[in-house]
């Protein structure tokens, strides 16, 4: 068993035990003590794997990022024909609104600081040109761009919502957002 | 000048202290000692005036989403037909997320908060009830609960983007999910 700083799972537990702390605390009540003593590794080990509290931070919601992307991934990859996508979109919208209460908070807080600290904004962009990525396999690129903004509100309202609205609604807003070419003004 | 707990402002005063402080340091390191001294009050005129952290922070963020709700009321009260209506909702969605970063991420905290707390859903249900009932002056219920999810996510998507998509694509979007009554499915 190797415990010292070579350990690659001694960083996994570091980003773990950060996101957990956030999800549980908010950001601003992280502090590297918080988050050693969660990890159950040494205070000095996290300054040897991460460079100071910006750079975990980046690679934390990083992390998170990638396993939000997973799921547009699992739903989009397939071949799919416009029914199929729009069936595939509804059912990204209703995995993730009825999903963790921790994603739900942790998408919130990286909301959160990189509507406070421009710098992070590089997170947010990321993450969108790559959920669009796979929008864009079903879709143009203006359409990825307009449905991606109407996931982003249907999962946050359905998510909050006291009687989330149903499946039907939600295929319907899909299916209007990506009907092109038929504007009456 | 009446400065003992019967002056109004001073309510007021703390109402705009707690958000200045959630705007600025995040909600986790908001204290009622740190919201007395920026608000210049007494420690012992908060809990004169607020039951508790909890009441406090309800009527903190409810004043806020007054304000939110205000701008709809601003693009939404005049009649309007469907072409102005369009017009008038895409304006909507510029000038909120071309708004105050304050604002921006007192929304985000509000959201954060509810996530992680359900009992403050309540709040965010008020809010979307409201903005909801702005968007029924000009569209059914159904395309109303659509729009509203597609202004939040439109939005947020453009006030941390670093390149905005334009207005014509918001105004596109804005007409596509009002279109009515002619899915292809």
């Amino acid at each position: 068993m190797t415990t010292g700083h070579t350990d690659p799972q001694r960083r996994e537990r570091i980003i773990t035990a950060t996101l957990d702390l956030i999800a549980e605390d908010g950001l601003p009540s992280v502090s590297h003590r918080k988050i050693a003593t969660r990890a159950g590794v040494p205070l000095g080990s996290m300054t040897y794997h991460f460079g100071g509290i910006d750079q975990l931070l980046r690679e934390s919601f990083s992390r998170f990022t990638d396993h939000i992307v997973a799921v547009f991934d699992a739903h989009l990859a397939a071949p799919a024909d416009r029914e199929q996508a729009l069936e595939a979109v509804t059912d990204l919208i209703h995995t993730l609104s009825e999903g963790s209460r921790r994603d739900l908070v942790l998408t919130q807080e990286l909301y959160t600081l990189a509507a406070r600290r421009p710098a992070y904004r590089e997170l947010t962009h990321e993450w969108m040109r790559r959920s669009r990525i796979h929008l864009e396999k079903h879709f143009d690129p203006d359409t990825a761009r307009q449905l991606d903004a109407l996931i982003e509100g249907l999962t946050l309202h359905r998510a909050l919502a006291k009687e989330p609205h149903d499946r039907a609604l939600t295929l319907e807003a899909v299916s209007r957002i990506t009907t092109t070419g038929r504007q009456d003004h």
